[in-house]
């Protein structure tokens, strides 16, 4: 999965996946973001970087919020944005996905954020571009979410950096959430060994030790003396149905609150990937509280994703400038 | 609610509402208005005031007509813009919508425009928005609707600047109008002091006095001598519904016809909000004839909006920069 | 059909058709077009020629793909682009279109790219747009799709500049493609005499000889010595359907299968508008294989709608100078 990300000279080619992704070149998003957070309170400053490229939002799956993300970040970069919602009904094939690819290529389509319903999705895409065209995984199934990992822990960097001393606690359904396995992953690149995943008995990942992390059902173990506490969104559909009458005491027993949060680090970071259900996974106390970097996640998110679209394109300028010389 | 919109030195910081909004204000948004308007038939000017700023369109309630204009105001400012068409279930809380708020702050937006079914969700927003962040009412259930107000009184000014001396007579569902309200405030504020609605009982306001408006059921009597017809555009099911069976003869009683104004000023001014329901509130004859002003409103509407946000946003500078030199 | 499409000087006023479209200012397009085409691998160049033009999407039908061409070709020409996707019920009235018309031309716009289901909608825009806005048809039912005509030409110009000499055959559902009409035309104002039209009989046209073509259900016949194929997009409810029963062997007998174009010149264009199906009308080895020229014309499709917008957008300016230097 590693090399379809980086070229030849491993830079940054594609980003499908924060697993393998070398902790150099984590480091370097996670430099290259810090210049692109506005102060607060101020606007958001417009650099040229991707001056006359057109990034396009390609969203298979709906996702307002994440879209805009990147459509603002596209657009502080000075790059034409194209949205595109493209229904993707369950006839769809894959090779229909892939005529699509060709076709937006062929409009002169440079970078494409892809959000997909299918594991491997973005891969696939990335396979199958043509040499000055990235691909950017903006979530695909329940694989992977990188840019969310990165701004995970770009968010925690800036607060807490010594990465290799942290206690991270990530809390909710982490088997089937794309973004705890791609947060879990960048953090044991960046040195993390001691990260806790809690939830009911269902919610747990299948292997734990291959994923480096502990498992538990007990909330309080699991978050002792946590430095980082990250919940995770709860699709209702999944605590309320049948299958999961047993925990209709999900918020109390897993729910972000001051009682559960008692556990852990009294100056532990709150963090979460929004959008929140208030009285679910967490309160509003805690969400807006004084240890939440929750909104702060969201600003640093539009700095992440303009990094990794400014390391992406300028890596693929001077590939074309050096093709073109041997021409 | 006046105070909402304004920040101690008395500046424009929200636009929530026309009741209560200064004179001295109205002017001065009427007054930059008038930079903006195009000459007929050039194409409009771009300018760079909203350079490197994000507007947000966040609209709760569906209206591709009013955002298009909010949208082509903030281009025309060189503003970058984000149209978001936000799904406004039932079921949502108003905690949803803060939520939504604070996420879209965090990601960097200057000024939003909001349109949202429920009175009074604007003046919610303003109440929770952060210093730096200025929102603009594009309509609210059927509480008001400031701009296209400003617009009305914008174009009536440019035709017959004497506010003192004007007859005005509305004519439609003034009820439930937010447009009706809004302008009613903004033109009693300028001074004019004769302004009558016109419609069915059921459209009547419940409490004309207090609105510092006569009503009248009589077509006749409300359009004699009127300086200015503005009708308002009629949900065809309020009027095809069994409630209002009794008005099926709408458009003979009500409709903006050459019969109907022959009993108004022989030059006055037709007005409508727009779209017009051609053969129900209107003939096409009138909408299109000599003394209708229906499509310089619209233009006239581009130009407001571009005042507003110049204003606010010009503000909104000043005041950032006042903070910075404190600290 | 034409006039409308023609100011006094001759000079391209609404693209609305090909169909009586005079040579010359087909080869101005494709010649203004050819300063577009990026080089192959290169990102797209950006230019300033409608910079401050305002340039609407109105989709009365809905289309993403195109209306993504016609997104790009305007920014790529610095304009502000808006998207207006308009529903249209069949309670519509022709009426509800123009007033769609007049207050969008009140809001600024310059050009308006038109998709609408009714054949002759553009041109009915056209007679009433005003004297300062340009319509440009991006498909009226089964009419025309002129920008569609003029990218086929371009590409075949390219690659086979000699029309006079050229043998084309189109295959599939002839008799409602607007696209195969709009091509056709194009052909034989460029000097094309041998067009022959493929499929079964309910998808030819009703008289090939008023089109200037020849119709046959024999598709190696209607290959023979062919110097460009052009496929069409099928509508597979159209051949499943109990109707076409007896076509349900579409692919074989008609797709553009190795088989059926060994009967063509071993060199011929393979040419199809997109989105292509698999295995119905093309196979996908013949659509991106070597003589496959249906990416490029995707690629050419910006550079050529840029070209009308750039030509349009061009005369208009001078025409208004001029109405401006004499007032």
């Amino acid at each position: 999965m590693t090399d379809i990300q980086l070229d030849a000279d491993g830079r940054l080619r594609h980003l499908i996946t924060t697993q393998g992704l070398p902790r150099a070149l984590i480091s370097q998003i996670l430099d290259t973001a810090e210049s692109f957070v506005p102060e607060v309170g101020r606007p958001a400053r417009k650099v040229p970087l991707l001056r006359g490229k057109t990034v396009f939002n390609l969203f298979f799956e709906n996702s307002t919020r994440t879209r805009t993300t990147f459509e603002l970040a596209a657009k502080r970069l000075s790059a034409d944005v194209i949205n595109m919602d493209v229904a993707h009904s369950s006839r769809s094939k894959g090779e229909d996905d892939l005529d699509t690819l060709f076709t937006l290529q062929a409009m002169g389509a440079d970078i494409f954020a892809i959000r997909h319903p299918d594991n491997g999705a973005a891969a696939r895409f990335a396979e199958h571009a043509a040499p000055h065209v990235a691909i950017i995984n903006a979530g695909d199934g329940s694989h992977a979410h990188p840019t969310q990992a990165l701004l995970d822990v770009f968010t925690i960097r800036r607060h807490r950096p010594d990465f290799a001393n942290l206690r991270v606690a990530i809390v909710g359904d982490v088997a089937h959430s794309r973004v705890a396995h791609s947060t879990i992953y960048a953090l044991r690149t960046l040195g993390t060994t001691d990260i806790r995943v809690i939830g009911p008995e269902l919610f747990l990942p299948a292997d734990p030790q291959a994923l480096g992390v502990s498992a538990t059902t007990d909330t309080h173990a699991g978050l002792d003396s946590a430095d980082i506490v990250m919940g995770l969104r709860i699709q209702r559909e999944r605590i309320e149905g049948d299958i999961l009458a047993e925990v209709a005491d999900y918020h109390a027993r897993f729910g972000l609150t001051a009682a559960n949060l008692s556990h852990a680090n009294d100056r532990a970071l709150i963090m979460h990937p929004g959008p929140i259900n208030r009285g679910v996974e967490i309160t509003a106390d805690i969400a807006y509280g004084e240890q939440s970097v929750i909104l702060e996640q969201v600003r640093n998110g539009i700095a992440v994703r303009m990094a990794v679209m400014a390391l992406i394109a300028g890596k693929r300028d001077s590939r074309s400038q050096r093709a073109n010389s041997q021409t």
